[in-house]
């Protein structure tokens, strides 16, 4: 990972989820702001599969910078296998602490059924509720969070670093870029921040059909490596 | 952890389980008492799922103080997957002998079938139970107590520290709030305190709707999670 | 452990297998003699699950001592999960070693479908055979012995210690006081006790209906609690 | 393995996989270039299955060397085992750079139901693609590369060592001479080699038939030996 | 183990497999030779099961010497549980090496389907197939050897040890003493031995028999434990 160039940034964090939330929000940021790329988060735990972008090695779980608007982010394009999500998100955390970061944002999304796009928030402590209450963000008031956006609350609980949850509403499971445009509107209001989400409204049709046709991908793949380990083995 | 103010409190744990007889009973005295939150207790091994209330993260094991009763509590909000269950009795009994504790309960259900709601106790060791006798309160003679209120005994049992279960008696697996007014009731004869449960029963039917649908949200939230894992890798 | 008594004791081992012969027979020693419990084994390994016997928590796997017939004794009220059988045994021998103990006695059940009741010996080492060869014991000629009984030969075996197992024969798997009998008449034979088995036999009924009262109360347990997982996970 | 001889050789890696593409184009620069055996991996972590050629013991993963083209070859029988893919990639980059390869050339097989044979290309990071353009070699541009090119791919990545993948066009999972001479052609292309492919052209059909043979005595053989395990253990 | 009284000694490994080749062939060949048991390998990996014969224990895997043919042989009663294979070729070798055997022999079976009784031999390396050619044993020229008989090959290709693979060829996977015999004859013949086979052709149809039963045992003790299991937990 190359040197940080920001003195507190926001952390922002975006994985494979309900909706494709985080992912879609984070990928819209990082074409949007330009983001560079500084540097990737590797384990021998994940499987092992190589993402190709371009015709280039893609590191699936990859940290981007920019330093106009103070923003560090980790973005990811594999689902994180259940058994190591809690160690991923200490190796997250311990990232932020050496960076400093002011705070961390954990994008997910919530599957209501209903057409709206509401953000719903969630604070990592009642100290930091009370500090960052922001008029017009319904709250996430009883439930639960799973997975990687869970697990990294828990931790900075632990460790008292503040973090936030934005869960972006959305009616089903299917990719929806209008719930990440929802959510990084929301973070514009919070942070001062100025992204346009324009070109991820024009394109939200286009991406969905992008996104749906990589998931099918990466799923035809690993039927193929299934059938291939019982047709070598026996 | 915060430090420690009382000098010989009695610790009491609850954690989901038949009739979530221990959940009830303990959530309701830390409302009665108001008793003040002190630390939590979290493991890499619990599974990666946050617990969110009133907008913000609440660890799912937490321990609180009331120092006028002299009581330490543990309440989980989370069943303890089985393969650490030995584990973690372990860590409650270390944080238990560092506070000196001078006796731990922990609270259960048993399941009869029928409509009493009888509390049975049992002891870690014979010497307590003939320091303990108490009139009323039925012995549970013979059978097994399984889970973490098992293991507590096990654990002190090994460690020579006094231990106490009481088991709520309830018709079935359904949230019981009656059976935990009794557990509760029990507990004022033994260490004479006045923790009213009228509350608690007024509000018994009510409780038993809320715990009802908490426990469907996360068993729906699991099965959306489980969905994913599937639907991403193929 | 309490510190013991006996200069050169013979060692009893009677855990859960075929018929309970050892168990039965372990528990009617214990009573007979009067025995004093000296100490207990516990693993971090076993399953949580905790025994109460008149209203007290008892060990699962306690130790025993009768300083008249110097007798040292493991008796256990659960089963052994399978792969920790093997590192049970290394720690029952280690305690064998360190008390001294002459010779160690494992008994086991042998369902051989017919009604008579003979008692089966087999030794851990030719020079032991020779030495120790007793008229009217049948010889367990060949065939396999399994589990902790099986364990503890291989072990004993393995560092030199003299160890016979006993195998009572019993018509199927239900509990078989008759059998127990036998294998404790043996050992009077063999070891110039003088254990009486009367109320044993008096009683075999009885005792047989308690035992299969307790295993279906553990297996109910069991299923309750494998419900509870289920439910709570989804 | 012996000293090696060669000063900044180039590296190729042929495992089993989609229609052995990888597996037949080694063997054949093996065979047409008469590489030299200089060595082999192994590890307790691969089945106990003993490749046999001429009577002899065969490593399933050999190492090769050909002096006059600057190759080194690493070249497996068996698929890697899913679980040690990410370790064995690791251990065959280490010997890599311990070797101070110029560069990785992993070969694997692309099915695409069409009947061409084209060769895709694709890079371990942006530099590398910048530097290595090859006019008339189509980009993988998108996509996922999974099993041991693709951990390789991310080492390298990882580890900022130049790694190029192809990919040989073929219609199916069946064993496909033709996609690999097509494979071998590219890199006579990319390194000035004059590696023949006349042989494997001619040999196609009755490679073919061998391999699948082969394939097929493996799978017999793992069927019986778990046929074994199942009628010995009961 | 005692200590070795032989300087270079040819070493024979037999374990359960097809045919059971290689165990009749050595316990024959302990029978004949008279050989010394000198020690056994044990692990606590190993199934808890205890072998008796004539009434005393039996570790399963067993040492021999014979003096004057200079012969050192490991043969087990039991099969190897695959995950452990590995491990215990690499705990044979050793001791291979610490008695400084001149040549290893892993005698297996080979299922061919046919009547005739063949020997086929393979070698761990060139040097030794160049030096070792003997008339009329044909090659096994081409295919795989799974399990301990594999694992040893490998291992002592890995470490330089001579070690050659003597498959008798058998029509089925039942127990045939007379392919045993046709092994036996071929090292005969290597080694300038003299062991004669008549008792073990004489005896062919009983020791078959036999075999089948003992094999019966095993099975419905792993199937009556089973059934235990099943039982006591629930």
């Amino acid at each position: 990972m190359e040197p940080p160039s920001l003195s507190s940034p926001v952390f922002i964090e975006g994985f494979p989820g309900i909706g494709l939330v985080g992912v879609i929000a984070c990928n819209h940021i990082v074409q949007e702001l330009k983001m560079r790329e500084i540097g990737f988060i590797t384990s021998p735990l994940l499987p092992p599969v190589a993402l190709i972008q371009e015709a280039v090695y893609t590191p699936s779980i990859r940290l981007y910078e920019d330093s106009q608007n103070e923003i560090i982010m980790v973005l990811s394009d594999v689902p994180v296998p259940l058994p190591i999500t809690n160690e991923l998100s200490r190796a997250i955390v311990d990232i932020c602490e050496k960076l400093s970061v002011r705070e961390i944002i954990t994008i997910a999304g919530l599957a209501t059924g209903g057409e709206e796009r509401r953000v719903f928030i969630s604070f990592s402590s009642k100290e930091l509720k009370e500090k960052r209450k922001i008029e017009g963000i319904e709250e996430f008031f009883m439930g639960t969070i799973s997975g990687i956006a869970g697990s990294t609350l828990m931790e900075c609980h632990a460790r008292g670093i503040p973090a936030i949850s934005l869960l972006g509403e959305t009616p089903s499971f299917n990719p929806d870029p209008k719930a990440s445009a929802e959510v990084i509107k929301t973070m514009n209001r919070m942070y001062g921040w100025n992204i346009s989400v324009d070109r991820l409204l024009e394109e939200a049709e286009k991406i969905e059909m992008q996104m749906q046709k990589l998931a099918e991908q990466v799923r035809e793949k690993a039927d193929r490596d299934r059938f291939m380990d019982y047709r070598m083995y026996g």
